[in-house]
Order: structure tokens, then C-alpha cells, then sequence
């Protein structure tokens, strides 16, 4: 029999990119590694990085100027002669994604109907690319998470979603009360107000006045191209979490499709489904998160928890905040 | 005028060791940066980083083999026949520390009268040393900080309180509301438990009942050895947080000699003063990440968001949890 996993094991799943300083190492002698930074107009800071069996399979517009020599860069050029940059940025994502749709270069990339994710440290408002596309190009995505409790009589007691069946990533598996990807245009906040509605039927007003911003975790995880090749992208990924108290007459409930059921469990109930890892991977990240943050995990009761709480929040290898600062 | 620094850059006053993976580049480039390793009996893993200056100054008990070849290692032998490994290395570094009271090396090393730190992330039960001289060996520091806060009509109020103007480290500058190097034998929790009674007169039973477990941060301090040479030690730091919420009618008083006064200021008072630098600088962190989980720095309000959530928790390149598990 297998030893249950320890919290940071847990961790260890979502945030399972090797611990290597990359943004300061060329990494030449590990090809799987040498990957190309993404550069933006102007801007000598790292936005992504792109997996060299990607660059080659991408078509790339004439705005992008690819350098192959260490350090390997894919750098966007400004066509707009200074008009629009982050415009001239966004029609070239659009142009080199729109083949790889075309040419079916990846089976997970089938239509250029989704909603965008935005680059977060850009310089240029806002500048973005087609979500299901952004895990190619390395850069940092933006998810939202809320964690619904309630207080009882009998401790606190969370609000947990079951994932339908029919979904594609962790059918069936649990989940933070409300989650989503967070659209290029909005902020994590409203994410969290439209999804608390869509996905739990959680009335937006109540949201906007009660959920409460608690910080961030971040990790990078080592993603597959789901292409004939094994060696992985690399993914780096911003959690903001928000906890919200409801009163007991306020009952989530599944709106859209996305969502089976709730279940109002106690720490221990949900304890027990981290361990025995039922949570979809990131999903027991937020709650760790949680829990360290409402004193059920300590350094008392926990011999990894500083472990834990840097590991929750890694740094990311790319610009997570615009250099151009307002006076 | 100078502009009024950042929430981000008043994190970096404090976290102001250079951002590189010491751990795993030897950095013979760049004298200052070819720290020795200090190594625990029977385990490779680092445990702290000593500056080559402090190395050849302190006079080594024959207990510690010193290896100058990068990369450069300080290993403490096991001298007890198996007997007692961590009474081995107490007296191993009690011997080299009170070498150096003798000899005054350090001015600011002059008794052995004082408590002891842990060494976080030893594998023997209870590795320690004198907490004045813990920075010459670059070993984590544990230190327990408590944010008291009251609930008014007019919202949150915080109890800041003053250092007394005696203090030799900060004097007259502003500080959380209780706080304290954890000693060796303690947890982060029993020390906040006793420090809220000497420092702050809260009842230690109402502290043990109510203040909550909420986190940790850490960073590395580019401290220095007081000493004639420039080049600057490496000290990891670990803060477990604290918060408790108060009643009206607790009220913190100074009750030793560490603390002038206390203060029940709105958060506009608290950010105000910590913008004019009038915290003691790893106090301002504390609060940064006070705000933070509070909800008051938020991705909406504050651009380098993600930047002070991961720099508030950065992973700190020595051992912090014991290798050897309990089944």
C-alpha cells in the first residue's frame, strides 16, 4: 500500500516545472530546456517561454523575429509605426494562432472562438492571445478561486463543487466553490462576481460586497503540447483567492453545466478528499491555502509548513507587473 | 522630492539579498558571493552560507572539517560515536562561538549570555546556537509576530506599537503589535503566547484561545558582520504570523521595557507611516501581508500585486523541515 500524500505532495503535483533558475541560465546543455524567451516590443523583459519543437511547428508571421542562437528569442516588432503597439502585438498572437488552427497543428487548438487571456506584465494595454493557445507560448495565465464557508455550531464548515462528468479537464473531480480563467479584459474580482453567479448561483450583489481578496498562489506547472512529443511546456499560473462567509440560507447552486453538485463538508471531510486526491490538482493548492490561512495547517501540526507557504507562491520567470509606472 | 516608495520597495529593504540560486551555483566569479557551506552530521543538504572573511576569522574546534575547494563546505562531524548527535553539535558550535566571545572577533558578540536559535531544517532534535551569533553562520532565523485588530463602527483599527528609544536595533521605530525571536525550544505559537504577555499585557490564556495561525513569510537579509569588511553576510529569515482580534476592552500596554506605547490607528494611519518609513523594516512585510490577506492591497489597487505576494514568501535556499519522517 502507498502512503497517503502529504500536503506538499500535493503541491509538488500542481507546481511540478524542475526548480531551476531559468530566466538566468541559458541551459544549453539540456535541449529540452533551451527554451526561447518571448519579448515584446520594447521591452527587454521575459514574457514567456516557448518550447523549441513549438517554434518550429508554429508558423510565425513576419512581425515575430526569431533568434536561434543562446539566448533563444522569439521577439514580437512594433508594425504599428507607434500607433497601436499593444494592437500590432494582439493581430500578430491572432495571425500565428490562426494558422496553427488552420494547419491543425495541435489537436487541443480546433477554433479561434474562445475568450483571451491577457499578458500580464506588458507594457501596453492589453495586450492578448486566445486562452487555449496561451500554454504554447509559456506566458503566466490568470485563474480566480473563491472559498465558500460557513460557520456552524459545529466549526467551519466549505462549500465544495463536484465537476460534471462531462467535462474535458477533471471530469468529475472536486473543486473550489467558484473558479475561473480570467479574461483579458477584467480583473480577477469580477471574474469571481460573474462565475460565483454562473457557476453557483450565488447572487452577484452579495458577492461584490462580501468576498474578500486573501492573496495569491503561484506555481508553474510542466505542461504537455499533447503533441507526438514528449518534452513539456512550461506553464506558469496565477491563482487569485477570495473567501467569501455565507449564511446558512445562502446555498450554492450548480447554474451552468459546468458544475454537478455541492457538498457543505467539514475541514476533516476535506481533508480526507485532498489526501485521497480528489480534488482536481490546483484546486487543493487554494485549499491549502486556505488552511494555512485559517490556522488548520501550522507549523504545530505540519513539519513542511514553511516548505508549504514558499511553495505556494513561487516566482515566476516572467513580467508579472507593467514597468511603466504612473507618476 | 523623492517620491514615496512602493509597498514593493519597502519588501525589497528587507529582502535585499541579491535574487540568485546560491544553492546551486558555486559563484567562484564573484569573491564576495563564495559562501561556505555549512553542512550537519550524516545529511548534504545546506543548513547555512558563512562569507569566507567570517570563515577565516573564527577559531574552528577540530569538530568542523573545512573544505576551501569550491564548493566551499564548512561540515560539522558527528563526535559522539552515535551517541548524541545533537549534544555533539551544540558543543561544536557553543565551542566556535564562545572562541569568538573570547577573542572579541565581533563587536557585537560579547556574551554567551543570551538565547538560543534552532537550526529549522536539522534532522537531530535540538540543533542550536547562540541567537546573536546565528547571522555569522547564515543559518534561517525564526522569528512570531501577532497583528492585534479591533472591529469598529469606523471599520478595522490595528495596534501598532512604538520600540522604546533605548533599543540598540530600531530605536523609536514602529512595530507589530507583539513580537519576538522564537527560541529554540519553543514554537512559533508559544512565543507569540509569552511575548503578548511581557510585551503587550494580553492575558497569555485570552492569546492561547484566540489568535490564529495565519502564515509565514520569509526573506534574506543582506545583513552585516559589523566587522571592518564590507561584503555582506546571507541571513534567511521566517516569520510565522499571527492575528488575533481584540475586544475593546483589551487593551495592549507596555508592560518591559521594549515597548513605549501602543497605538489604535485606521488602516489609513498604518499606510501612511509605513510609507514614511516608520516601521521597522521587516515589521512594514508583516503588515504588507497583513493588508494583503485582509483584503486591503488587492490586484485592483495595486499594480506589483503578485510581485509583493511571491516576494513575501521567498524560498529560502537552506534546509527548513527535518528530511527524516515520522511513519
Amino acid at each position: 500500500m502507498t502512503a497517503p500524500p502529504s500536503y506538499l505532495d500535493l503541491l509538488k503535483a500542481v507546481d511540478n516545472f524542475p526548480y531551476i533558475d531559468i530566466s538566468s541560465t541559458p541551459y544549453v546543455e539540456d535541449a529540452n530546456l533551451a527554451f526561447y524567451r518571448l519579448l515584446l516590443p520594447n521591452d527587454s523583459r521575459t514574457h514567456g517561454y516557448i518550447r523549441p519543437s513549438i517554434v518550429r511547428k508554429l508558423t510565425w508571421p513576419p512581425a515575430f523575429q526569431i533568434k536561434h542562437n543562446i539566448p533563444r528569442t522569439v521577439q514580437l516588432l512594433d508594425d504599428s509605426n507607434g500607433k497601436d503597439t499593444a494592437a500590432a502585438c494582439n493581430r500578430a498572437f491572432y495571425e500565428v494562432i490562426e494558422n496553427a488552427v488552420k494547419d491543425k497543428t495541435f489537436p487541443f487548438l480546433t477554433s479561434m472562438q474562445w475568450e483571451n487571456y491577457r499578458l500580464m506584465g506588458a507594457n501596453y494595454e492589453t495586450v492578448q492571445m486566445l486562452r487555449s493557445a496561451s500554454r504554447l507560448f509559456g506566458i503566466a495565465s490568470r485563474g480566480a478561486h473563491m472559498t465558500a464557508y460557513v460557520r456552524t455550531n459545529n466549526g467551519m464548515k466549505i462549500w465544495v463543487g463536484r465537476r460534471s462528468a462531462h467535462l474535458i479537464t477533471y471530469p468529475g473531480m472536486l473543486d473550489t466553490t467558484v473558479a475561473g480563467g480570467v479574461r483579458a479584459e477584467e480583473s480577477p474580482f469580477e471574474c469571481i462576481v460573474h462565475e460565483s453567479a454562473e457557476e453557483a448561483s450565488i447572487p452577484a450583489d452579495y458577492v461584490r460586497e462580501n468576498a474578500k481578496a486573501v492573496g495569491a498562489i503561484s506555481y508553474i506547472a510542466k505542461g504537455s503540447a499533447a503533441d507526438a512529443e514528449s518534452s513539456s511546456l512550461l506553464i506558469p499560473v496565477v491563482l487569485y483567492n477570495y473567501d467569501i462567509e455565507l449564511p446558512e440560507h445562502i446555498v450554492p447552486k450548480p447554474e451552468d453545466d459546468e458544475v454537478e453538485e455541492f457538498y457543505l463538508w467539514d475541514v476533516e471531510q476535506v481533508k480526507k478528499a485532498m489526501i485521497s486526491r480528489q480534488f482536481k490538482t490546483n484546486c487543493a493548492a487554494v485549499m491549502i491555502d486556505f488552511f494555512v490561512r485559517h490556522g488548520i495547517i501550522t507549523d504545530e501540526n505540519e513539519v513542511d509548513y514553511l516548505d508549504i507557504v514558499t511553495r505556494l507562491h513561487r516566482t515566476l520567470p516572467v513580467a508579472t507587473a507593467s514597468s511603466q509606472r504612473a507618476d
